[in-house]
């Protein structure tokens, strides 16, 4: 797929008729309209995420004059988060919300697509996704699945999370209990950590009463409505984990090729529009909500020390060179990822990152 | 307006018929057509913000299943660059593209919603302008001159410049006459420096004869298009001047009004999509072409020393607090922007900055 095409949609798609498609309702020309159902894996108004898709779904409905409506569920309203990506595969509903990472049981190379360790910033990960031949590859692995996928969202980096000890050191992390997932959760359980699994709700809970010594989330405004901050003294430390995890909206391919242009054409913007809002609202709450936290006397800020930092990056590094051996599509999908990063690193040296640091000198 | 309306738009507003508008074609209810013409400060195709403000017209184009037609003109096709502002706001043509710190003689505070010395990132602005209060401000300053602003692509840190000399002190910026505009300009002539405006087409030679000692530009991308890299021996600095340059579309208010609710709504899409893209596509190509110039042995990439950033820093505070006690709309501006700025930057250093620095550790 040529790198126009990716952005500007498949618009040589012929206008489809309205046969066979269980959630067209009427037909007339190019004037059907359609209902759809939207699963995702957020809880019903999740701050930022949820809030994020029912701001989107509401834009396509008016660009659409209504003839595109889309009926949102949350997790566990119509299946669980963990179904999403299957009901949207089968052709059960149109369309779902989500990260490319909770489906590695399908594929590992999916994590490419949400985020890495030491991997790459929202507006690398964008760059890379746009016009670094990110998204051909990420609609080629979906497209096994019957699915169309949108970079739709971002929350820009991650922390590292709470922690009941100050971690001087990578010994530190021994024996440590953590909620921790994806590849962080691994590469913890390689400095001999514990990475344990958790649904939101039973987060604080688990962390109140010490069954777990530490927790990442997301950062300082779904941290604080979650009530984290508020579960014991605590050490919050800066992300390494997830540096800027794009969120996706997947369409099935069927209901997908039945969208005449037009339509196709306003999903397609609003994703992008829900990935540059979503990520300036978690950019402008995260700043809010912090200033904040640093109210609390109780919490200390701390930063990893540069050799803890520099021996997670090597387990890192050992659990991607595992990946790639194991499994040829994340090999070919890794050599664009880490060929852009290398690019994009230096650039984000040379501007963000100086810039920064000028900034704060 | 509540921050909700920013976001989802003026819906509200009464499907408008076509009586008076003279780009209206043909009416038929909600099926009437506009054709549009749209005046750009940029040359034909420039890269990056030409080719960005291209592929939105196609976007609306397609999206509106042609309902709304944008002719396109370059700067000097129709008007020259700098007259854009006047011609949208007497509704000669409905809308525009160019960078609000264009129109400082209009009202000095238009500068907030480019960017500022030692300012805001992309991340910053955009938390800002859409969560933080700014695009409220930005559409109240431009309601005066019946415009409707839209935030609509950014460049990310723009490159320092190059010079033909290391600066090492801020003595070494005396003397030096430097192609520098807006703000960043009267810093340099605060430290002793003469900043010259000169239009792109002119730079590389006055660069090549000496005529000028240094210049900024934009980012490895456009500067290397321009052959900036081959004019002399250069060093080339990182950015303090722009950090996040925030571009804009705008629209006359009259011809906005017109336009039905779905239409109003695919416009603010494709420029949030614009805005999401262009900077993918600026943060893509910089690093590509970056990845090019440090190959080329004969450019030397340097930081500025701190005391030199710490002394760029400090005039450009005294230059604020002056234009603040001169102009009552830009007081009031400053006062949003920097009251943000300061938890924003806070939140960088402990997301952003720090991950940056843990990745480079």
């Amino acid at each position: 797929m040529k790198r126009r095409d990716v952005l500007t949609g498949a618009g040589a798609l012929a206008l489809a008729g309205c046969a066979g498609e269980p959630a067209c309702d009427t037909a007339a020309g190019d004037q059907q309209t359609f209902s759809w159902k939207m699963v995702t894996t957020w809880p019903p108004n999740f701050p930022g995420m949820g809030t994020g898709v029912a701001r989107m779904v509401e834009q396509i409905e008016r660009a659409s004059n209504g003839r595109l409506k889309i009926h949102v569920y949350a997790a566990g309203e119509l299946v669980p988060a963990m179904e999403v990506f299957d009901t949207v595969s089968r052709g059960t509903v149109q369309m779902g919300h989500g990260a490319a990472y909770y489906w590695k049981g399908k594929s590992e190379s999916t994590q490419f697509f949400t985020a890495i360790p030491f991997g790459m910033t929202v507006m690398e990960m964008n760059g890379w996704l746009y016009f670094g031949g990110g998204l051909e590859l990420y609609r080629e692995l979906y497209g096994e699945f019957n699915l169309m996928p949108f970079p739709a969202g971002n929350t820009g980096v991650q922390m590292g999370g709470w922690f009941n000890r100050e971690i001087n050191s990578i010994d530190d992390l021994k024996g440590l209990i953590m909620r921790i997932p994806g590849m962080g959760g691994a590469v913890l359980e390689r400095a001999g950590g514990t990475p344990v699994t958790l649904p939101g709700g039973e987060i604080f809970t688990s962390l109140q009463t010490g069954a777990i010594d530490a927790t990442e989330w997301v950062g300082p405004y779904n941290d604080m409505i979650m009530g984290l901050q508020e579960a014991a003294r605590y050490y919050y430390y800066p992300g390494w984990q997830e540096p800027g995890p794009t969120l996706e909206c997947i369409i099935n391919t069927e209901a997908w090729a039945l969208l005449p242009p037009d339509l196709q054409t306003i999903v397609e913007l609003a994703c992008a529009t829900l990935n540059d809002q979503m990520t300036a609202e978690f950019s402008a709450r995260n700043a809010e909500y912090l200033a904040e936290l640093e109210q609390d006397l109780s919490v200390e800020i701390r930063q990893f020390p540069a050799d803890v930092l520099k021996t997670l990056r090597k387990y890192t590094d050992e659990l991607m060179a595992e990946l790639i051996d194991r499994d040829p599509a994340a090999a070919k999908i890794h050599a664009s990822f880490s060929a852009y990063k290398k690019k994009a690193a230096r650039w984000s040296a040379l501007s963000e990152q100086a810039f920064l640091n000028a900034r704060s000198t």
